[in-house]
């Protein structure tokens, strides 16, 4: 039988959000979501089957983990509100774990994934990253991970910051760079649509090609007669061209490197 | 029953190779192909049933079609040594179709996709931008991309310049993204495969949200405090450092606009 743990959460955000559902999904005990908007908090515990705390003084009571999954600003004045002998942990990629040190029992669960509002997530391929206090609350949170992550590795602080840096490059930038692009070619008349095809097989190449390897382009070419021409197409555009430049340099960079 | 076209190539590189595999597999008939390098365009030749050419001159008798797909700064000249009333047309996206115009029948057939050698992909999600110098042209051009594309569009050289830009920054910018993310992610101790899953939830994020509504991370969230952490953590790698700096603003100033 798969174990169960009773969790308090604090926060309603898409992580918050994301994580509960898929909790629930697979028979763990959500007993409390406390957050700052309460309405918010509200209908995510009417989701899940939970109480919504009114008061974040109501959270740590009689369950196994607390899940502190609040702006990264906030979380350490959170935990400081809370006292529990519950295991206290945060979701956040770039937040030392020492900012819970005030709890006997603490560490963090960073599942490597962008998570938006209304958007579904197959969280078996999602990696997850953990860390704790002491050797048998790693075991534990590995336990817990468990139900519904198949991808666990344990991570000190110092190197989940630096892969969350990563992450930042492959997610946010990377959709930035789509960002970007759909405000140029929907200058050229051209729907954003059919660039799908092109960023899917870009994506999809990894599995076969190292990135280095897989870099086509005028940049990787030292096609400089093209760059210069794309330079002054964006010229209407200087935030782009910014852009554009500095990639591209960067790009011929690695490859003479 | 499908028209057949008789087509000449010159070129052996990425582009033209999977576009002469893909229309030899449809069942157009591929005459001759020529390339300086002509170990290489003999084997093409080989694997499509084409004579290889030894010179140039041989090129563009009695066929319907010519395709230059060479490095974008030898088209016009290779393009000034042919002598033929086939449509000459090239593979780029960012050079003028006014290069071809000695010859009576001219265009450009740009399909918008990454080809690496040796890794093949699906034609049938590919859009085309097309264009040729008379509405016959463009009619015939149509027919022609039709057996092997099934989205074609009509595009000016203008236009394509900047759509191609689009690309690179779809594309070329965002594999650029994944390598300096391997960096990152390497120096953490950390696989990069952990990321894929990341990557590929970005791309298929763009099915349900647009960027803009899509993003995520410390950028858009204004998360000064994060920006400075992951900034400090770059300090050895001063180049990752400049572009999470420029693309952080970048996105910030998007999110603002």
């Amino acid at each position: 039988m798969q174990p169960y743990f009773k969790i308090n959460f604090i926060g309603s955000g898409n992580v918050a959000t994301a994580l509960a559902l898929e909790l629930f999904a697979n028979k763990q005990i959500i007993e409390k979501i406390y957050s700052r908007n309460i309405e918010k908090s509200a209908k995510l515990a009417k989701r899940v089957n939970a109480i919504p705390a009114k008061n974040i003084s109501e959270i740590g009571d009689n369950c196994d983990i607390v899940i502190i999954s609040v702006n990264d600003d906030n979380i350490e004045q959170v935990s400081n509100s809370l006292s529990t002998n519950a295991i206290v942990v945060h979701t956040a990629g770039s937040v030392h774990s020492n900012v819970l040190s005030k709890h006997a029992n603490y560490g963090v669960l960073y599942p490597m994934q962008t998570f938006s509002a209304d958007k579904l997530v197959d969280f078996h391929s999602i990696p997850l990253f953990l860390e704790a206090n002491t050797p048998a609350n790693v075991q534990k949170l590995k336990i817990f991970g468990n139900c519904i992550f198949n991808r666990i590795q344990e991570l000190s602080s110092e190197n989940r910051i630096l892969m969350h840096v990563s992450a930042v490059f492959a997610c946010n930038f990377t959709n930035h760079m789509y960002h970007l692009a759909k405000e140029i070619i929907e200058k050229a008349g051209v729907q954003f649509e059919l660039l799908f095809p092109l960023i899917e097989e870009t994506a999809k190449k990894l599995q076969y090609l190292s990135p280095k390897d897989a870099q086509t382009g005028p940049a990787v070419r030292n096609d400089e007669n093209i760059l210069q021409k794309h330079i002054e197409s964006l010229d209407l555009l200087p935030k782009h061209q910014e852009i554009y430049g500095l990639i591209s340099k960067s790009i011929m960079e690695k490859k003479n490197a």
